[in-house]
Protein backbone atom coordinates (compact mmCIF):
# COMPACT_ATOMS: atom_id res chain seq x y z
CA UNK A 1 0.00 0.00 0.00
CA UNK A 2 1.07 3.43 -0.91
CA UNK A 3 0.25 6.27 1.08
CA UNK A 4 1.21 10.26 0.02
CA UNK A 5 1.56 12.69 3.24
CA UNK A 6 1.42 16.32 2.47
CA UNK A 7 3.05 18.94 5.12
CA UNK A 8 2.68 23.02 4.48
CA UNK A 9 3.40 25.38 7.09
CA UNK A 10 -0.06 26.68 8.40
CA UNK A 11 -1.83 29.90 6.96
CA UNK A 12 -0.32 32.56 8.94
CA UNK A 13 3.11 31.02 9.52
CA UNK A 14 5.80 32.95 7.28
CA UNK A 15 7.00 30.70 4.43
CA UNK A 16 10.49 31.95 3.73
CA UNK A 17 11.58 29.16 1.39
CA UNK A 18 8.28 30.27 -0.93
CA UNK A 19 8.82 33.97 -0.71
CA UNK A 20 12.14 33.06 -2.10
CA UNK A 21 11.09 31.57 -5.04
CA UNK A 22 8.60 33.89 -5.51
CA UNK A 23 11.02 36.23 -5.77
CA UNK A 24 13.24 34.34 -7.91
CA UNK A 25 10.25 33.44 -10.22
CA UNK A 26 9.67 37.18 -10.49
CA UNK A 27 13.38 37.82 -11.66
CA UNK A 28 12.88 35.32 -14.22
CA UNK A 29 10.28 37.39 -15.84
CA UNK A 30 7.14 34.94 -14.71
CA UNK A 31 5.55 37.97 -13.47
CA UNK A 32 1.77 35.92 -12.96
CA UNK A 33 2.61 34.49 -9.94
CA UNK A 34 1.04 35.74 -7.48
CA UNK A 35 1.90 32.95 -4.20
CA UNK A 36 3.64 30.13 -3.87
CA UNK A 37 4.02 28.22 -0.37
CA UNK A 38 6.42 25.20 -0.27
CA UNK A 39 5.33 22.08 1.38
CA UNK A 40 6.65 18.09 1.57
CA UNK A 41 5.40 15.04 -0.32
CA UNK A 42 6.13 12.36 1.85
CA UNK A 43 5.72 9.03 -0.24
CA UNK A 44 5.19 6.21 2.40
CA UNK A 45 5.02 2.43 0.92
CA UNK A 46 3.74 0.23 3.89
CA UNK A 47 3.27 -3.43 4.27
CA UNK A 48 0.01 -3.44 5.65
CA UNK A 49 -3.44 -4.83 3.95
CA UNK A 50 -5.94 -2.93 5.69
CA UNK A 51 -6.54 1.05 4.73
CA UNK A 52 -8.14 1.51 8.49
CA UNK A 53 -5.04 0.34 10.30
CA UNK A 54 -2.75 2.03 7.51
CA UNK A 55 -4.72 5.71 8.26
CA UNK A 56 -4.12 5.18 12.12
CA UNK A 57 -0.69 3.76 11.66
CA UNK A 58 -0.04 6.85 9.31
CA UNK A 59 -1.86 9.66 11.96
CA UNK A 60 0.91 8.26 14.23
CA UNK A 61 3.99 8.91 12.26
CA UNK A 62 2.26 12.01 11.27
CA UNK A 63 2.29 13.46 14.88
CA UNK A 64 5.60 11.43 16.05
CA UNK A 65 7.93 12.78 13.16
CA UNK A 66 6.50 13.61 10.00
CA UNK A 67 4.84 17.54 11.15
CA UNK A 68 6.00 19.70 13.39
CA UNK A 69 2.18 20.11 14.33
CA UNK A 70 2.62 23.73 15.80
CA UNK A 71 3.43 25.29 12.69
CA UNK A 72 2.82 22.55 10.01
CA UNK A 73 -0.65 20.99 8.91
CA UNK A 74 -0.53 17.55 7.10
CA UNK A 75 -3.00 15.64 4.60
CA UNK A 76 -2.95 11.60 4.68
CA UNK A 77 -4.44 10.25 1.41
CA UNK A 78 -3.87 6.58 0.30
CA UNK A 79 -3.16 6.43 -3.05
CA UNK A 80 -3.19 2.60 -4.15
CA UNK B 1 -5.82 29.90 -10.83
CA UNK B 2 -3.79 27.28 -8.67
CA UNK B 3 -1.20 24.70 -9.44
CA UNK B 4 0.54 21.96 -7.79
CA UNK B 5 3.75 21.36 -8.63
CA UNK B 6 5.88 17.88 -7.17
CA UNK B 7 9.09 17.98 -7.53
CA UNK B 8 11.14 14.22 -6.50
CA UNK B 9 14.17 12.27 -7.20
CA UNK B 10 14.38 10.39 -9.86
CA UNK B 11 14.28 6.35 -9.84
CA UNK B 12 18.13 5.52 -8.32
CA UNK B 13 18.86 9.01 -7.04
CA UNK B 14 19.59 8.18 -3.66
CA UNK B 15 16.99 10.08 -1.26
CA UNK B 16 19.29 10.55 1.85
CA UNK B 17 16.37 12.47 3.10
CA UNK B 18 13.82 9.46 2.77
CA UNK B 19 16.15 7.04 3.98
CA UNK B 20 16.96 9.16 7.72
CA UNK B 21 13.04 9.20 7.79
CA UNK B 22 12.40 6.02 7.09
CA UNK B 23 15.23 4.86 9.56
CA UNK B 24 13.67 6.86 12.48
CA UNK B 25 9.99 5.54 11.79
CA UNK B 26 11.67 2.37 12.47
CA UNK B 27 13.71 3.51 15.49
CA UNK B 28 9.56 4.82 16.64
CA UNK B 29 8.47 0.95 16.07
CA UNK B 30 6.47 1.83 12.86
CA UNK B 31 8.11 -1.69 11.16
CA UNK B 32 5.05 -2.25 8.33
CA UNK B 33 7.58 1.09 6.50
CA UNK B 34 9.13 -0.45 3.29
CA UNK B 35 10.42 2.62 1.97
CA UNK B 36 9.73 6.31 1.89
CA UNK B 37 10.37 8.78 -0.26
CA UNK B 38 10.37 12.84 -0.22
CA UNK B 39 9.94 15.55 -2.83
CA UNK B 40 8.75 18.89 -2.53
CA UNK B 41 5.53 19.63 -3.30
CA UNK B 42 5.28 23.23 -4.73
CA UNK B 43 1.75 25.50 -4.85
CA UNK B 44 1.62 28.32 -7.19
CA UNK B 45 -1.20 31.01 -7.50
CA UNK B 46 -1.27 32.85 -10.85
CA UNK B 47 -2.68 35.28 -12.37
CA UNK B 48 -3.56 33.71 -15.78
CA UNK B 49 -7.20 32.88 -17.19
CA UNK B 50 -6.02 30.12 -19.67
CA UNK B 51 -5.17 26.72 -18.81
CA UNK B 52 -2.57 26.24 -22.04
CA UNK B 53 -1.04 29.29 -21.65
CA UNK B 54 -0.81 28.57 -17.62
CA UNK B 55 0.91 25.25 -18.24
CA UNK B 56 3.30 26.39 -20.95
CA UNK B 57 4.65 28.83 -18.10
CA UNK B 58 4.70 26.15 -15.10
CA UNK B 59 6.95 24.52 -17.61
CA UNK B 60 9.25 26.42 -18.21
CA UNK B 61 9.22 27.34 -14.30
CA UNK B 62 10.33 24.08 -13.72
CA UNK B 63 12.66 24.06 -16.10
CA UNK B 64 14.02 27.50 -14.94
CA UNK B 65 14.34 26.90 -11.45
CA UNK B 66 11.83 24.91 -9.96
CA UNK B 67 13.17 21.56 -10.83
CA UNK B 68 17.13 20.24 -11.29
CA UNK B 69 16.36 17.95 -13.65
CA UNK B 70 19.30 16.26 -13.71
CA UNK B 71 18.10 14.66 -10.96
CA UNK B 72 14.86 15.34 -10.21
CA UNK B 73 11.57 14.63 -12.03
CA UNK B 74 8.50 17.04 -11.94
CA UNK B 75 4.80 16.76 -12.27
CA UNK B 76 2.16 19.92 -12.91
CA UNK B 77 -1.40 19.78 -12.20
CA UNK B 78 -3.66 22.93 -12.41
CA UNK B 79 -5.84 22.27 -9.48
CA UNK B 80 -8.34 24.97 -9.90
Amino acid sequence: MRAEVKVFLKDGVLDSQGKAVHHALDSLGFDMVSDVRIGKNIIIELDESSVSSAEDELEKMCQALLANTVIEDYTVEITK
